[in-house]
């Protein structure tokens, strides 16, 4: 996790908002490392390149592997899977005898599972921090600024693998935190996926009304943080709840069962309990404290 | 709704966010205004004064309805609603001949009753902005800029009554909005008070977890943003709920019917329909999209 850990040639495969921010936190921290990306549509990396974020757009997946030390998957979940099964196939003679291949999916299960099954030197990466915006336009270099990263190393993942990309981590100001996938995938379906698709059937439920129309006008602050998320880019929420879908199910079930008491807690037939109401919601509050170490 | 119907002598009985910002405004409008407040404990009027947003603190309810004009019932709803049989009954003498009254309450129907079945010249007014702040610490004179602002009459509220307070919310920026109390309920229901009820559900159900503490390290932006309405004043929430639990059961269960399905979608027992989640979160982000005339 030292600075010397970091590799000098850099390849992404997959470059949007994430990629982006990385490829721009890692130039302001070494104008010297040569970063190079890849895409199937090419436009994420020509951008990346017209605003100075990589040297140059490779033409294709072989030729952004070549010579690569650290390549980082960068695209949305699926598109990552169907890397990982490339990078073990066909692009296997492209790869270099100690290259590292690291991700940033927001999922870490299944892309664990079969990078293990596959031997590549595969250290699963999850940086903790995103916006709605996409692409490399709307990247950012302080992102990651003091937030975690998790580290998610496959079997076949060595010490020098996992130093280099707690040294990524570490050189775009994140800090890494060493998970296990389920541990990981668990904690990401309470705080970030159940979150997603809440927002998402806030928005079906809500939209679909006929007042709509007329609730609309009357939105405010709490509306649109409460729909923000469901703003995001469909392709990559769905990559993340098609791999994790066991544990966001199973947070959709808690939350169902606290929804039901609700429910029942105002459904009385006009005089709810006001004096109940307030406990309730002061409890929670309360839990969204920050504890005595938060 | 011109300025010349805004009257000079404003009390307010209750003062807190909305007070303080309704004040702040007002005084930034015209600094003539001769504006009073009173509360129960005597703090967000105290904190008013040497904020100079209103002139002087009221020791009592009848000091601050002595001339006044103009009272803006801006506590809780349920103070609000008690607020309405003092003014019928044990403050009726304290009120002028032509005075109007008016609130600022999230709910219209249960309080716009009242005020009809008393006969006082009552119009139910609800500007659409807020913080999760509170106090006359957290106001700021533009919250209204170019919100709506909902008005209700009672059926004791003449013409100069509405005038009135559609002067009120124009000089503090705002655009008055006439609706019925039920279609105002239903609509607030569904963009603000359900918010408010998924908001706390979703800390209830995560915040109880047994992995929430390696879970809550990870938060990012998307779980502060989904829990934000469930830090606001659970006293006032619970006003709300209490004051509007039908209309919010309604889409508590429109919302649960959209659950079970995006449940079932996702439990399929490990291979979803990844593309078909993605069309679903594809129809929900651009239901979230301004028309064309927005």
């Amino acid at each position: 996790m030292v600075a010397s850990d970091l590799p000098r040639r850099i390849a992404f495969l997959g470059f949007g908002l994430i990629g982006g921010s990385i490829a721009g936190a890692l130039r302001v921290a070494d104008p010297s490392l040569e970063l190079t990306a890849w895409t199937p549509g090419g436009r994420g990396p020509a951008a990346g390149q017209r605003l100075g974020l990589i040297a140059h757009a490779a033409a294709s997946p072989e030729a952004a592997l070549d010579g690569a030390e650290l390549v980082i998957l960068a695209g949305p979940p699926l598109a990552i899977l169907a890397n990982l099964t490339d990078l073990a196939g066909a692009w296997r003679a492209n790869l270099g005898a100690d290259t590292t291949i690291t991700d940033v999916a927001s999922t870490k299960r299944a892309i664990v599972d079969v990078a293990s099954e596959s031997g590549l030197a595969f250290v699963g990466g999850h940086p903790m921090a995103g916006r709605e915006a996409s692409g490399p336009q709307a990247s950012t270099p302080d992102l990651f600024a003091g937030r975690p990263w998790v580290i998610v190393p496959s079997t076949g993942a060595g010490e020098r693998d996992v130093a280099r990309v707690e040294a990524l981590a570490g050189a775009v100001g994140a800090r890494p935190v060493r998970m296990t996938a389920d541990a990981h995938d668990r904690a990401v379906a309470a705080i970030s996926h159940l979150p997603l698709v809440l927002a998402a059937a806030l928005a079906e439920a809500i939209t679909g009304a006929p007042d709509w129309p007329a609730a609309s006008g009357l939105a405010a602050t709490g509306w649109a943080d409460m729909t923000r998320l469901a703003k995001g880019d469909p392709e990559m929420g769905a990559g993340i709840l098609a791999t994790n879908a066991a544990a966001v199910t199973d947070r959709l079930r808690d939350l169902r069962r606290v929804l039901d008491a609700w429910i029942d807690a105002l459904d009385t037939g006009g005089s709810p309990d006001a004096p109940a109401l307030r406990d309730r919601l002061a409890v929670a509050r309360a839990a969204l404290e920050p504890g005595p170490g938060g």
